[in-house]
């Protein structure tokens, strides 16, 4: 149902324009400079004959061909009669961009009633109003007025526009990439549990997130994000969590937002990933993007960073994790990679002079003992006694490549602004990087809680 | 007491050498790389005549002026002996900066009491051994082995050096500059509350903060931190939280971790800041380091990002604060700078489309409002309708520099990738930026908690 929207094989855009201070050109724009893309675009707009270089249409009726997908972004007060002209078309798919509906009053309220029974009487789906758009960047496709992202394996469906590109911004600059991205807005018809079910199906999402205000549905939306979490890591954030928060998001939405107790219990019985704030929304859509899940939930930490092994250490019980113990075989093995003065134990302190040569040692051992089910490298980056800024997250990822990647990994580099050396390397070799003690925590946290549910 | 070590017009370093692989090279060059420092510099070495350009002396008995302070790197089996020439000489102040004591064996704690009973008794105060050394950024003077941070007005005395040097880099990362840094290792001799009586004085330390894992005098700490924290905003966070934390702090330092729950009521108690983790902390730091105290609690939101209002109103009530509600003499204030979608409540959804010049009336409007006690203005970057990816942070910093900065802003800016422009101008105004809901939130609550604190 919502596949095609994600693979439309023509495109028109209603309210085009080469006027870059319109959001009818953003849109364009974002659709055509991704040559990959092998959708046919028609641009509609009466006041042009040409936009950006195409043939322009002065309404969806005079282009010849049929319409998969219509992307409305003409003014509010126009939509109506728009919408009207793409039913006569007999397009397949709209997405309204446009604002000044049901979030504004009630009068915009009873247009999207209008608009939503029409639409549906004829069988063609609609996602918005009031939204940002849609991508698929399987396809390059971004059918939306925010930047492309990167390509990767993570697939979001949000309620607010702004913050999932927030999302989306953040997530590239951690070097995470997306398949799918979808705002709904004020989800007249496509909604959330929609999203959700073309998530299960859709091959290339590895992982599924959720920013979301209001659920609509609430026993269906329960089933399929159960189905959803049980085939897929699903990470979930609410806005409105709070009385303060849940007036804020009818503002938001023009909707009532849902109870926060209630959802909670859902998802915490869907057994998906529920997060609290963007940090930790992003820590765990991190850690099911570049990580296997682990086989045991016993954790193994190094460091050249005594004060960090002891946050970390306090972070993993507040998480109800552990530390291993080591065993002396272990011990013994470590042994000739570790300077004199240091104790064999876990948190493993490595101290300030321990090399990027040292952390490779340690990652391999660790990575190829059984008892360990995920290992947490840590430092400082060190500027002293001729070490290179990156030598030591080389050190640990050439250890992990080495192994095949079967054992989760989640380095935490504390450094500011000495980290770029590092992040390109992250970046380069498509492997994850925690910038604290508490974020990879958590991250190990999330990865224990969904090896159990596997397991179960 | 302590301030001959941050203020010493001859400097011994005992260890001293042009090799790159000794951590006494990283000391020698921090020293002399800072061209400001006027300090005299003698490095120590009986295998050379000179070093890095300086004559170098065998002994520090060799020196023929005074020695204010001696920093020794030797080998810890050579310490005692170079500390008895530190007793011949009367060096005033000694810095251990060389590992291998308490912190690994009993014996290392013998030859610790030993060192410390015999300084003692001739009245020469010593930091570490174990430590990362100290800095003065005032005098320019780096007298360890991490890198200068940048200039400003936040001391830090921290146990743990490596964590140190994290914070350092971070708070660098972010903009955020220092006077003094000590990091006090096993702490033989001069310990935390030596520091926080230092921080009380020194006219340049506007804030103070601590990383903490045990504290030896609990009433006399307690009581320098109250008046500490009195006269400055005082930062604190705890290693060893839980009993993880604790055994992996006591492997650490060697001693025995303070139990939390004593020291968050000593805290609390004192009025200072606690916090429990590393993003919290530098949150704390930059609203005291950039920041006045506001006269009310009362806050006002706006934003282009309908989601980000509704998480931060969330984070806001789980602080215990609140927004304001406008009233009509301010709705129509800020009527004529409003996209006309726009609702006029707090939080101030101003929809996608709002520019720069927008944000510049609104942040205005905030400032001038004194029913409203701090301005929190958030943007997600837009990359549409040709607005620049500077102008919202631009705008809202000018309305603040043209306000004299009397009242508290809390920019968030959330856009990952796409920040460094906006990073830029924060760094050149020195003015903060905060990266998510969360952490602004709270932020708000600390400059609330300590307007209270100073109101009482």
């Amino acid at each position: 149902m919502v596949h095609l929207f994600f693979n439309p094989k023509t495109i028109a855009i209603i309210g085009a324009t080469a006027d870059p201070r319109k959001f009818g050109n953003a849109v364009t724009v974002n659709l055509l400079e991704n040559e990959n893309l092998q959708s046919e675009i028609f641009p509609i707009n009466p006041k042009s004959d040409t936009i950006l270089g195409l043939r322009s249409y002065p309404t969806v009726l005079d282009v010849e061909k049929n319409i998969d997908l219509a992307i409305v972004l003409v003014p509010s007060k126009v939509v109506p009669s728009v919408i009207d002209q793409c039913i006569e078309k007999q397009v397949n798919r709209i997405i309204i961009i446009s604002a000044g509906f049901g979030e504004i009053n009630e009068d915009g309220k009873r247009i999207e009633k209008e608009i939503a029974k029409k639409s549906k009487d004829v069988g063609i789906k609609i996602i918005g109003p009031n939204c940002v758009g849609i991508q698929n960047i399987d396809i390059s496709m971004n059918a939306s007025f925010v930047l492309t992202p990167i390509k990767g394996n993570v697939s979001m469906v949000t309620q607010s526009g702004s913050f999932g590109a927030a999302c989306l911004y953040e997530m590239w600059w951690q070097g995470l990439g997306f398949s799918k991205f979808a705002n709904l807005g004020n989800m007249i018809d496509v909604n959330l549990t929609d999203l959700l079910e073309y998530f299960i199906e859709d091959e290339n999402t590895k992982v599924a997130c959720i920013y979301l205000e209001n659920v609509v549905d609430g026993r269906n939306f329960y089933n399929k994000l159960k189905q959803l979490t049980l085939k897929k890591p699903t990470v979930v954030l609410k806005g409105g969590r709070t009385a303060a928060g849940m007036k804020s998001a009818s503002s938001h939405t023009g909707s009532i937002a849902t109870d926060y107790k209630t959802l909670r219990a859902a998802v915490n019985q869907a057994g998906a990933t529920l997060c609290e704030n963007l940090m930790d929304y992003i820590a765990a859509i991190k850690a099911f993007s570049f990580l296997p899940l682990p086989s045991n939930k016993k954790i193994a930490f190094f460091t050249n960073s005594g004060g960090s092994a002891v946050l970390f250490s306090d972070h993993l019980e507040e998480f109800g994790l552990e530390l291993v113990e080591f065993k002396e075989e272990f011990k013994e093995i470590i042994d000739p990679h570790l300077i004199p003065l240091v104790k064999k134990v876990n948190p493993l302190d490595m101290i300030a002079g321990a090399t990027g040569e040292h952390f490779y040692h340690i990652t391999k051992a660790m990575l190829e003992n059984p008892e360990i089910g995920i290992v947490v490298p840590c430092a400082v980056i060190p500027t002293f006694l001729e070490m290179t800024q990156d030598e030591h997250y080389k050190a640990v990822i050439k250890a992990w490549n080495e192994s095949g990647r079967k054992k989760p990994i989640l380095p935490i580099f504390l450094s500011g602004n000495l980290l770029e050396p590092t992040k390109k390397i992250a970046e380069k070799e498509k492997a994850p990087l925690f910038l604290s003690p508490r974020e990879a925590a958590f991250a190990a946290k999330v990865l224990v809680d969904r090896m159990m549910l596997i397991q179960k």
